[in-house]
C-alpha cells in the first residue's frame, strides 16, 4: 500500500501551530524515527526518543510544540500540541483510503437467502451467504465470502472481514468488528462418557457478543450448552484466541493472542489476559485481575491481581521464586556442607 | 435464537411422571435454576444445587421424581426420573429447530467437478467447492462455502459446517463433524537444511479421519509425510487443535482446546489431553493416559498416567514439589538459621 | 489417495545401482520399514533401522548401495546410494498427481475487480475474489475460495490453498506457499486507554511476506500499525501460529505450531521457535537462537542460545534444576534432620 501525501495534505490534515523548515517533500510512508528513510513521516511521541531526532532522516516529522531543534535541508518539522495525536490523525486518513465505505447493496454472487432481512444500508460483499431468518442491520459491511447463519443478528454498523462465520442464532450488537476466520457459535465441547462412547451433549444455547467488541483473526467462541456465551462491552480479542461455551467475558476486556478460557467460566470487566493464558473452566475472574503471558488458572481469581506463570502466583511472590529457584543448586551444596560441619561437631563433641 | 415452547409441548417431550402446579407458562429459554429468570425452563441436575430450587424465578423446571418442594404460583414443575436427561430430551428437540435436516441436492452456486461423485441424499450448500474425483456420501451435509478437494472421500451423514476444508485426497468416515474454519490435510511441516535453506520434503500422504470423529472450529490436521494421519473411531477435538503430520490419534480420545501434538507421535486410546497441552514428536501417550491442562510432554507417556506441569510429572508430585517451591523463602532463611546457629556451636567448641 | 506404481515406474524414476529380487509388485502405498504392509514402498534411510529390514513386509525396498540383506521371495529392493533421497525423487512424483499444474485462467465463478491485474500465467480458482488493484503475479494459483484484498500483490509462483486470505495492501513476494485459513494482514492488537473503554489504534501498515516463505493452515500475520511486519526469505511457519503487527522475522527461520510472537518483536535470521512457544513484545530474539516447546520470553535472547521454560533459561540449567526441584523433598527432610542434629549438639554441649 503506498501512501502518497504532500506536504500540504499533511499541513491540512493536522493543522500544526508551526512548520519549521522550508521542504516540501512528499511523503510516502510511516516509521519510528530511528527507522525512517527519506520520504517517510515520523513523530516524536516520548522524550525518550528525542535523541534520535537530530539523526533521522525522515523527511516530516510530528514534534511537540515546544520542540526546540532544527530540521535539516530537506526536511520539515510540523510543530503540534501531541504529536502522537497527529499521527493518529494522519493513520485516521489513510484508514478511509485502506478501507473505503463500500457502496451498500448486496453483490449478485452472494447468496441472501429471501427470508432473510438486509437494511437498504447494509454491504452484502461478494460470495457471502446470509441464512434464512438472518437479521443485518444499518450500515453493516459484510466484506466478502462471510457467513452469516440462519436466525443470525448483525447489529448496526458491525463490519465483518473476509471469511468470518457467525454461526445460527447467534447476536452481534452494535459496531461489532470480526477479523477473518472468526467463527462465532461453533458447538460447545460437551460430551458424556456413555457405554465406553463420548456422546455429545446437544449444544442450543447461542453466543452475543456486545456493542464496541473486536475479534481477531481466527479466533473462535462457542455457543452456550443451553443460554448465552457472552462477550461483554468493549471487550477487544485478539487473534487465535479459544472462548468456550457458557463463558462470560465481562466488559472492557483484553484477551490477547492465543489465550484460551474453558467452559463456563466468568471473566469480569476490565480483566487483561496475556498470550496464551489457559483458564479452567467454572472459575471467577475478579475485575481488572491480570494475568501475564502463559498463565496457567484452575482457581478463582481476585479483583485486581496480577498473577504470572503456571499455577498462576502473585507476580512478586513467583519473581522471587524464579531467583530462588536459580540458588538451588548453591542451596544443596550449601547443605553438604554444614552436614559436614555437623559430623566435624559431632566427632569433636564424641572426643 | 429464540425458543418458545408452551407448557404442553415440553410435557409432550419429556413425559413427566407428574406436573406440579397449575400454571402453564410459555418457555423461552434455558437456565440453571440460580441464573434462570421468568420465561425460563430449569433443572435440578445435581443435588448440591437443591438450596436453589424453592428461590428461582425459571417457569418451568424439570425436578427428580422424589423431590417435595411445591412450585410458586406461577411456576410448574415437571417430575421425572432423571431431570438431566430430560433437559437433553428438550435439547435435541431445539436442535431440530437451530439445524433443520436441509434439502438434498446441490444449490445452483456451488461449484462441483463433473468428475466428482455427489450422493443423491447429500445437500452441498451454496458456494461449496467438490473437486474432481471426490466421493460425497449418502446423506452428508455441507453447509456452504465448505471446500473439499480432489480425490477426498466424505463418508455417509458427515456434517461439515460453513468453511471447513477437506484437502485433496484426504478422507472422513462416516458421520464425522467438522466445525468452521477446519483444515483437514494442510501439509505436515517438514523441512531439510540444505545449503542454507529449509527445503520443503515433499508431504504426499493423507489424513483419515475415522467415523463419529468430531473436530471444533479453527483446528488444523496435517497430512502425513507420506502413508497417513490418523484421527481414530470416536475421538473428539475441541477447538484450535494442531495435529502434525503422521501423528496417529488413537480411539475415543478427548483433546482439549489449543493442545498441540508434534509429528510421529502415537496418542493411544482413551487418552485426554487438557487445553494448551502440548506433545513432542515421535513419542506415545499411553491409554488412558490424562495430561492436565497446559502440561509439555518431551517423552513416552505410561498407560493410564496423570500428568500435569512442563515438564510434565505425575499429578501427586507436582501437587507437592509446588507446595514445597511456595515455601523455598522459608528454607533458604532456615539454612542461613542453620548455619549461624553452627557457627555459635563451633565458637562454644573451639573455646 | 490411492498410489499405483509398477516397479518398472519406481526403477525409472530413482535408476537404483542394482535390482536385487526377481519380484515385480505394484505399489499402493509408502510406510516406514516396521509399519509397511504387502504393496507398500519403504526404505532403509537410517542405519539404527537396519535390524528392521530382514522382517519388513513392504513389496519394494530402497536400500543402500552396500546393503547385503537378500529379499524376500515376493519382494524386491532396489540399491541406490542414497535411500532417503530416492524415496523423495518418488514423493515428487506423486506430488505432481497430488497437485496438478491447474490450467491458466479465471474461473468463471471468481469474482476478480476490473481494476485488478492478474498475469495471464495465472489460475484463479471457483469462489475466489480479487479486489480493485490487486496484483496477481506469474504462474500464481490461488486453489478456491481465496481472498485477495485491494491493492494487495501476489508474487510471481505464488501458491495459495482453499480460504487463504491475503488483506488490503498485503504484499508476498516470490513463491510464497500459503496454507487454507491463513490470514495475511489482519489489524494489529492496539488500543489505548481512553475515559474507561479501549480506543483503536488505526493499524494502516501492511505486511510483506519475503520470497520462499510458506505459513501454515490458520496461521495469522497482523499488519503493522504502520509501516510493516516482515517475514523474512525462506522463512517456513507452522499450523496456527500468531505474529502480532510490527513483527519483523528475519531470513530462514522455523516458527512451530502455535507459537506466537507479540508486538515489536525482532526475530533473527535462522532463529527456531518450538511448538506453543510465547514471545514477548518489543524484545530481539538473536540470530540462531533455539528455544524448545512451550518456552516463554520476555527479554532478549542472545544469538546462538537455547533456552528451554518459562521464563526461558539456558537449556543446561533448567533441565539441573529440574533435577534439584524432584528433590526438594528430600531437601526439606534433611534441613529438618540436620535441624534435629544441631538441637542435640546444642543440648550436649550446655550439659
Amino acid at each position: 500500500m503506498q501512501l502518497a501525501y504532500s506536504t500540504a495534505e499533511l499541513i491540512a490534515i493536522v493543522s500544526p501551530r508551526e512548520v519549521r523548515g522550508t521542504a516540501t517533500p512528499e511523503v510516502k510512508g510511516i516509521a519510528a524515527l530511528s527507522a525512517a528513510e527519506e520520504g517517510d513521516l515520523s513523530f516524536l511521541g516520548n522524550a525518550k526518543y528525542r535523541p534520535e531526532l537530530a539523526a533521522t532522516r525522515a523527511s516530516v516529522v510530528l514534534v511537540p510544540a515546544d520542540e526546540e531543534t532544527r530540521p535539516g535541508a530537506e526536511q520539515v518539522f510540523l510543530l503540534v500540541e501531541n504529536p502522537s495525536a497527529a499521527l493518529a490523525q494522519v493513520c485516521a486518513r489513510i484508514e478511509q483510503q485502506l478501507w473505503p465505505k463500500p457502496v451498500p447493496g448486496v453483490h449478485p454472487s452472494a447468496v441472501v437467502d429471501p427470508a432473510a432481512q438486509v437494511a437498504a444500508s447494509a454491504t452484502v460483499g461478494p460470495l457471502c451467504v446470509v441464512g434464512a431468518g438472518a437479521v443485518i442491520g444499518e450500515r453493516v459491511i459484510l466484506e466478502a465470502q462471510v457467513h452469516i447463519g440462519r436466525e443470525a443478528r448483525v447489529g448496526d454498523d458491525c463490519w465483518l472481514m473476509p471469511g468470518a462465520v457467525v454461526a445460527t442464532g447467534c447476536e452481534l450488537h452494535a459496531r461489532v468488528k470480526l477479523h477473518s476466520g472468526v467463527v462465532v457459535g461453533s458447538d460447545g465441547f460437551g460430551f458424556e462418557f456413555v457405554e465406553g462412547r463420548h456422546t455429545k451433549v446437544p449444544q442450543v444455547g447461542n453466543v452475543v457478543v456486545e456493542s464496541d467488541v473486536e475479534i481477531g483473526a481466527n479466533s473462535t467462541i462457542d455457543r452456550a450448552r443451553f443460554s448465552r456465551t457472552v462477550i461483554g462491552e468493549g471487550t477487544k480479542i485478539d487473534n487465535l484466541v479459544q472462548v468456550a461455551h457458557n463463558v462470560v467475558v465481562g466488559k472492557h476486556c483484553l484477551l490477547c493472542a492465543q489465550a484460551g478460557i474453558a467452559g463456563s467460566t466468568t471473566v469480569e470487566d476490565f480483566v487483561v489476559l496475556g498470550g496464551q493464558v489457559g483458564l479452567g473452566g467454572h472459575i471467577t475472574i475478579g475485575k481488572g485481575a491480570k494475568l501475564g503471558g502463559q498463565t496457567g488458572v484452575s482457581g478463582n481469581v481476585e479483583p485486581g491481581a496480577y498473577l504470572v506463570g503456571t499455577p498462576g502466583l502473585p507476580y512478586m511472590l513467583e519473581r522471587r521464586l524464579g531467583v530462588l529457584q536459580k540458588r538451588l543448586p548453591e542451596l544443596f551444596k550449601r547443605v553438604d556442607a554444614l552436614a559436614a560441619e555437623i559430623e566435624g561437631l559431632k566427632k569433636a563433641s564424641a572426643s
